[in-house]
């Protein structure tokens, strides 16, 4: 694991935990530190990990942000070629052209699990924090097959289940459901602050949970956030567009039906799938005909990969 | 009380806890059955509640929707004039309006306690529902110290905090921190709903908490929002302007720093608020000389009535 932050930490202690070996590199020796006090191998020297991870033939888990990737990839390049390499940063379309541009001949698997808290760095992981969480997986038609069955069974491993999907296909979907929702908190928490004591003051429920993710640091919200630019840029033009026809026809006609039903019906639909056991995906393996498209066809449709 | 949902239930049920005597109407039948199957005393005869209120001097409270009040205000007026009138709608200018309107001589102080979850109905109440939540007292300069003291009393009595407000504050205040998260809610759920069903399977703890409120009725939703128009359109337009910023930031310099330090340094001031032991309104006591002035003066300064 490259990074002991909150996701490469948690990572790191969920992969120890059921009998591998995993160690761990990160460049604040803070971190380090904290990690080793905890009983796991960490060390701040990245040289000697990738070495290391060269001559164990280790799964290479990129889990720093999108930033240090032009530092970091011609690094792994150099000193562990052949290892099999995945990441787990919120944006994939940049991080596969990092990828392109600086490793073109990695045995590279995108991965982004869907898990997360305000908190950061390695005081704040844990070994469940994957549990029963969505993990995507690059699914190309050119997806070397080993190498995402080796990325998927470390997603399992962690108790996650896999979701097969192209990259800019996800990176469409996480504008929408995870950075567009960081900049409506955002903008809420301020207009909220803005107003007076007295609002902070009465702030309740919808406050609290609506404004939430605005705690999380602004550092890793921006490059969460800049990265994936073009996405976000449709995502959030489209809420502007539905706030909007939502001003409009308040002060037109005292009204906000269409914005509340809308809303309702897509917190319904996403309630019940949330709550719905979800179905497997069947009837192909990683590496036979056609089985990148058939994987994010049965993902499209809600199915996960869960052998 | 008069409306036995998830607010007047949840008061009925925290009355009667600490022993004083209280009874319900509810307009269906289904809920105050449900009301009397637990054991409380509730009815669907309101002239015949009222009544008893009468020959009791209760203080009675307004539970319903703001939609009902031109129905509900008048039989007050004519069946129990005299007691003292409280109400626990979430807009506080136009029910003061619906008062003059309908009851011109109420004993009337509007309340809005802070509290509320996305469920809703008589099933979804409960005694703790007010515990350490802060509660609205309208304090104008006319407000009769006396009716004031008796709603406190109530409020204090369900574990809530009294925070001294003018309705307009109030008004402006909850466009910023309760209706209008409702929207960027509702907004945010249609987004995400609308791009794909990946979007909804991968969606993760920025969602879920980010569009939770859009899970409230719409019914209740509509009643809240639409009463609250004008400080709703000025909050709903602030915030517009705010992501029409960060869309021009992001699309020209690949920058969100604005928002997102804006939105972090707000919600850190939120929550250092929320984590402070709240300090209590002192030297002032209601009908004392510029008692409402002096009252609401503090309440500005984040300070609460904890008598």
């Amino acid at each position: 694991m490259l990074g002991l932050g909150l996701i490469g930490g948690s990572l790191l202690q969920a992969t120890v935990r059921r009998g591998r070996t995993a160690f761990g590199y990160n460049r604040s020796e803070a971190g380090a530190a904290a990690a080793r006090a905890d009983g796991f191998d960490a060390d701040t020297d990245l040289d000697a990990v990738l070495r290391r991870a060269a001559a164990d033939d280790a799964l290479i888990v990129v889990s720093t942000p999108v930033t240090t990737l032009d530092e970091l990839l011609p690094t792994i390049a150099r000193l562990a070629p052949g290892c099999v390499l995945t990441d787990v940063i919120s944006v994939k379309g940049a991080v596969a052209a990092a990828v392109a541009r600086h490793h073109p001949d990695a045995r590279y698997v995108g991965g982004h699990p869907m898990a997360g808290t305000s908190q950061s760095g390695w005081s704040a992981a844990g070994p469940d924090l994957f549990a029963g969480a969505m993990w995507m997986l690059t699914t190309e038609d050119h997806t070397d097959p080993d190498a995402w069955r080796a990325v998927a069974a470390l997603a399992r491993g962690c108790g996650a289940q896999v979701v097969p999907a192209a990259n800019d296909a996800h990176d469409r979907a996480v504008a929408a459901i995870s950075h567009l929702p960081h900049l409506t908190a955002n903008a809420t928490a301020a207009v909220g602050a803005a107003e007076s004591g007295l609002a902070l003051r009465l702030a309740a429920g919808s406050f609290r949970d609506g404004t939430r993710v605005a705690g999380t640091a602004p550092a890793l919200q921006r490059a969460m956030l800049e990265a994936n630019r073009i996405a976000l840029l449709n995502t959030l033009s489209e809420t502007i567009d539905r706030l909007v026809a939502a001003r409009d026809d308040l002060r037109d006609s005292g009204s906000v039906e269409i914005i509340v039903d809308d809303g309702h019906r897509a917190r319904l639909a996403y309630e019940a799938m949330a709550t719905t056991p979800v179905p497997p995906i069947v009837g192909i393996e990683p590496g036979e005909a056609d089985w990148a498209a058939q994987m994010r066809r049965q993902g499209h449709l809600g199915r996960t990969w869960q052998r």
